[in-house]
C-alpha cells in the first residue's frame, strides 16, 4: 500500500475532461477518511486534462478515500494509503500556542523569525536557487513572499511565469489559470517546506502593472480557491491576505473579510492567516485572524497590540536594513538588529528585510539572492538563544510606569532584559525572592554571552558595560 | 555723570529700616525715566538695612530716577546717570524672532543651544567655580538652573545656603528671604551672562525635601516678586515656571496661570517666559507664554508643535548622554547629537544633559562639574555650522508623505538635510529650479564638511556614505 509521511503530501491524479473551461466547469474533490472522520480538500485541474486532489493527513494509520465530481469519469474513484511517522525536520503546520506564541502540531516551539523577499518566485530559475541557497544558512524560519508579481521601483523585471493564461482578445482570463506558473511556485513552496521554512504566502499586494490587484470580485474568489485547493497540503504554508492590504484602493472591509471566509472554509488544516496593513491595521480582532501581522516601526508598543487582540505579534515589516533613498529600507544593521531584541522582550516575533542599493537593482527584500548585511548572523544569535531557552512564550514585564518595561519573562524560570540603544552601566533587577538564578550578560551586537559571577534572588544592582544592544538573561538554578 | 552700560544694570542702593519684617512692610521702587518714558522696577530689601533697585537700561542717554517707598526714609531719592554703548559681547536680552526663532535685543541672532545642570548654584563655590570654567570652553549659550535645592536621586546633599531664614520655631519662615542666598546665585547668573550664557531660572520644581515645592499661595507669590525684583536687570535671564510642572500635585493650573501673570507683570524687561513638563505640556497657546519649553523624546514632532502653538519650540530636555540606571539618562553621544539634528530641522531647539556614572554622583545634569561626555564637541560643531549660514530661522520642508520630512530651509538661500540614524547610499532633493546652490556633505559625528563637485538645481540624487548621521547643506550662489 501506498505510504506517505504524516504532514506529507498524498496526491490522487486522475485523467478527466479537458474541455470548456475545466477551472470553472468541473468540481472536483475528494472525501479522505481516518477511521469515522472525514476529511475533504478541493481538488483542481492542472491542465492536460489532468485533476488533482491533494491531502496533508495530520494522523499515521490507514487512510482511504473517495473522489467526488460533477463528472462522472472523475466521481467516485477510490483508493487507500498508509499514513507514516514523520522524517526527520517534518514538525508539521504551525499553530497558535498559549495565545501569543507559536508551535508545531508536533508541540516543538516555533520561534518565528522571518524574512521578506516579496518577489523571489518570479525572477527565474537561477537566482530562485540562489535565493534557496542562501536561505540554508540563513537565521529565517518563514518567507514573505508574492503570488503574484511585482511592480514598483527597483522592481520592474517581467516574471517568467504568469499565474493566468490570456483569453482570445489578448487579455488576461482571469477564469483560466496557468499550471505551469503553480507548478514552479508549489515547488518554490515545497523547497522551503523541506528547509524547515514557513511560507507566508501573500494572496495580493498593490504593487501591480498586469491587473492582479484590481480583478473583478468573482477572480479574486476563485483565484482564492484555486491557490488553497493547490497549496494547503503543504505543511509550511501561512495565508496573508494582502501586503498593505490598506493601500488596495479597489477592495474595501468587506473584500477582505470575505477572502478570509473563503480561505477559511476551503482550507481542511486551518493554516494560520493574517492581514498586513501600511498605515491603519485590519481590525485582527475578527475572529479568522490568527496573528497579527503588522507593519510599524515602533517596537515598544507590541505589549499594547498583545493586549489588544490577544493574539500573537508578528512584526512583519518594521523598516529594512539597507540603505536606499527610501526611509523605510536606510536602517542601520544596529537597528535591525535592535528591533529584533525589542519585539522579543515586548513577546512579539519581528521579521527581516534587507534594501543594499546593487548595480542591477536586486534587493533581497524584493528579489533574494544573497544577503550582504550584518544583521542576519545577530539575528541567528537570538534565536539560538531564544531556542534553547523559550519553550513556551516571553511575557513582556510591565511595571506601573511604562518606561520601566524592558525585560520579558518566561514564568519565573527565565527572565531576558534588554536596554535597546540605550547604555547603561548598571541597571536594577528585580526576581523572585524564594528562587536562585544565574546570570549572563548578553552583547546582542557583539554576539557574546557573559556569565556574571555567582547567584542571585531579588532586588539587586547588576553592573553592565555602558554599552547599547547589551541583555541580561536570568535562568532559575 | 555714573555711566552705565545698555543692558547692564544700575543699582540705587539706600539705607532703610531694619525693624519688623522689611521683605513684607517695607514697599520700595523707583521710576527710572528716560525722555518721557517711564521704567518702574520694583525694589527689594537685602538685609542689613540695605535697600536696592537695579534696572537694566534698554536706550542709550541720560537717565534720572525717583525712589518710592511707604516709609519716608526711602521715598523721593532721585538721581540721574548716562547709559552709554554696550561692551564686547553685551547684545542685549533675547526675544522672539520671526514666530519661532530668537535674537538678542540688538538684532544678532540667538541660535539656542542649551544644557541643564539643576542644582549646580547649590554645590559650594569650589564645583561652582569648575563648571564655570568648563562652560568656558562648551558650546551651551543656555544654561537651565534651579533656584531651590534639589532632592533626588544622586542629589542628596545639602545645599550651601537656603532662600529662607528660619523662624523661631526651627521653620521656615516663607516671609523672610535670605539674602546671603541671593546675593550668591546673582553673581553666578552675572557669571554666565559676563560669558554670554543666558540663565533659564527654573522658578518652581517637584525635587524637594525641605518645603520649598508646597509653600502656601501667598509665600509663591511673595517669592515670585523677590526674584524679579532682583533678578530681572540682568539681561540674560529666562523665566521657567518650573522643571516639570505637572509633577507638583499641589499646583493646579490656576497656580501656574497666576505665576506667570506675577512674574510679567512685575518684570519691566519681559524676560522670555516658558513653563516645562514631564507628561502633558502647559498650555503653550496662553498670552503669557513667549517659548514652547518641552520635554520629549521624540523630535520628529517639533513641526507639529510648531504649527500647534506657533510659539518657538526649545526641547530642554530629550533624555541625557550617560550610562545611569534611569532610563531617561543613558542615551548614546550619538543619540544626543542625533536630537540636536533633529530638532534643528524640524525648525525648532534642543538641549542638553549629562548623566555618566561617577564615584561621587557628581552629574553635571544637576551638580555641573566637568563634561565627560562626546556629544559637547559636536555640538559645538553644529552650533558653528548654523551661526555661520542660518539668520533668520530655519523652517521644517513638510512634503505630503510625512516619512519624506528631512530637512530644513531658510528662504531659499540655505537648505539643511538631515537623515539621522538612517544610513542612505544615496537620496533625491529638490532645490528651487532658477537658482545654483554648492552643496557640502556633512557628517555630524565626524564633524566633517565636504564640498560636492559642481553646481546643483532643480531635482536631483546625490550621493551619500552609507553612514548614519549624515546631513546636506546647500548655499545659493
Amino acid at each position: 500500500m501506498a505510504q506517505v509521511e504524516q504532514w506529507g503530501i498524498y496526491e490522487v491524479a486522475l485523467n478527466g475532461p479537458a474541455d470548456g473551461n475545466p477551472f470553472v466547469d468541473v468540481t472536483f474533490s475528494a472525501q479522505f477518511k481516518y477511521k469515522n472522520r472525514i476529511v475533504e480538500p478541493d481538488g483542481f485541474y492542472d491542465g492536460d486534462g489532468v485533476y488533482r486532489v491533494r491531502l496533508m493527513p495530520d494522523v499515521q494509520g490507514e487512510w482511504s478515500y473517495t473522489t467526488r465530481s460533477n463528472r462522472a469519469e472523475l466521481d467516485g474513484h477510490t483508493g487507500s494509503f498508509t499514513c507514516v511517522a514523520p522524517s526527520a525536520g517534518n514538525h508539521g503546520p504551525v499553530r497558535v500556542v498559549n495565545i501569543f506564541h507559536f508551535a508545531y502540531a508536533d508541540g516543538t516551539p516555533h520561534i518565528s523569525v522571518g524574512t521578506t523577499c516579496y518577489a523571489w518566485a518570479h525572477q527565474g530559475d537561477e537566482m530562485e536557487a540562489q535565493t534557496l541557497e542562501t536561505l540554508k544558512s540563513a537565521p529565517f524560519n518563514k518567507m514573505r513572499m508574492c503570488v503574484f508579481p511585482k511592480d514598483y521601483t527597483f522592481n520592474k523585471n517581467e516574471p517568467i511565469y504568469y499565474a493566468y493564461e490570456r483569453g482570445a482578445d489578448g487579455n488576461w482570463d482571469f477564469s483560466c489559470f496557468n499550471p505551469e506558473f503553480f507548478r514552479h511556485f508549489e515547488n518554490l513552496v515545497g523547497e522551503l517546506r523541506d528547509m524547515g521554512i514557513e511560507a507566508d504566502l501573500i494572496l495580493f499586494h498593490p504593487y501591480d502593472r498586469w491587473g492582479f490587484a484590481t480583478m473583478p470580485a468573482e477572480a479574486d474568489d476563485l483565484y482564492l480557491r484555486y491557490v488553497v485547493a493547490r497549496l494547503a497540503a503543504y505543511r509550511n504554508v501561512w495565508w496573508s491576505m494582502a501586503n498593505e492590504f490598506d493601500l488596495m484602493k479597489e477592495k474595501n472591509e468587506a473584500d477582505w473579510d470575505r477572502f478570509f471566509r473563503i480561505v477559511q472554509e476551503s482550507d481542511p488544516y486551518q493554516h494560520l492567516r493574517g492581514n498586513h496593513n501600511c498605515r491603519g491595521f485590519y481590525d485582527h480582532g475578527k475572529p479568522w485572524v490568527t496573528h497579527q501581522s503588522i507593519q510599524h516601526s515602533d517596537l515598544a508598543r507590541v505589549p499594547e497590540w498583545r493586549t489588544t487582540y490577544r493574539k500573537p505579534v508578528v512584526i512583519d515589516e518594521c523598516k529594512y536594513e539597507g540603505n536606499i533613498e527610501n526611509m523605510w529600507g536606510n536602517i542601520t544593521a544596529q537597528e535591525m538588529v535592535n528591533r529584533f531584541w525589542l519585539g522579543t522582550v515586548g513577546g512579539g516575533y519581528v521579521g527581516h528585510g534587507e534594501t543594499y542599493l546593487h548595480p542591477e537593482d536586486i534587493l533581497w527584500w524584493s528579489k533574494g539572492g544573497v544577503l550582504h548585511g550584518e544583521s542576519p548572523a545577530r539575528i541567528a544569535f537570538l534565536r539560538k538563544l531564544l531556542e534553547e531557552n523559550v519553550t513556551s512564550g516571553l511575557t513582556p514585564l510591565i511595571h506601573l510606569n511604562p518606561r520601566w518595561r524592558e525585560g520579558a519573562s518566561q514564568g519565573e524560570e527565565y527572565y531576558l532584559y534588554y536596554w535597546g540603544s540605550a547604555q547603561p552601566g548598571r541597571f536594577g533587577i528585580t526576581l523572585p525572592e524564594g528562587k536562585q538564578y544565574k546570570l549572563d550578560i548578553i552583547d546582542a551586537w557583539e554576539m557574546t554571552i557573559t556569565p556574571v559571577e555567582g547567584t542571585f534572588s531579588g532586588q539587586f544592582m547588576v553592573d553592565l558595560s555602558s554599552k547599547p544592544y547589551i541583555a541580561v538573561q536570568a535562568k532559575v538554578i
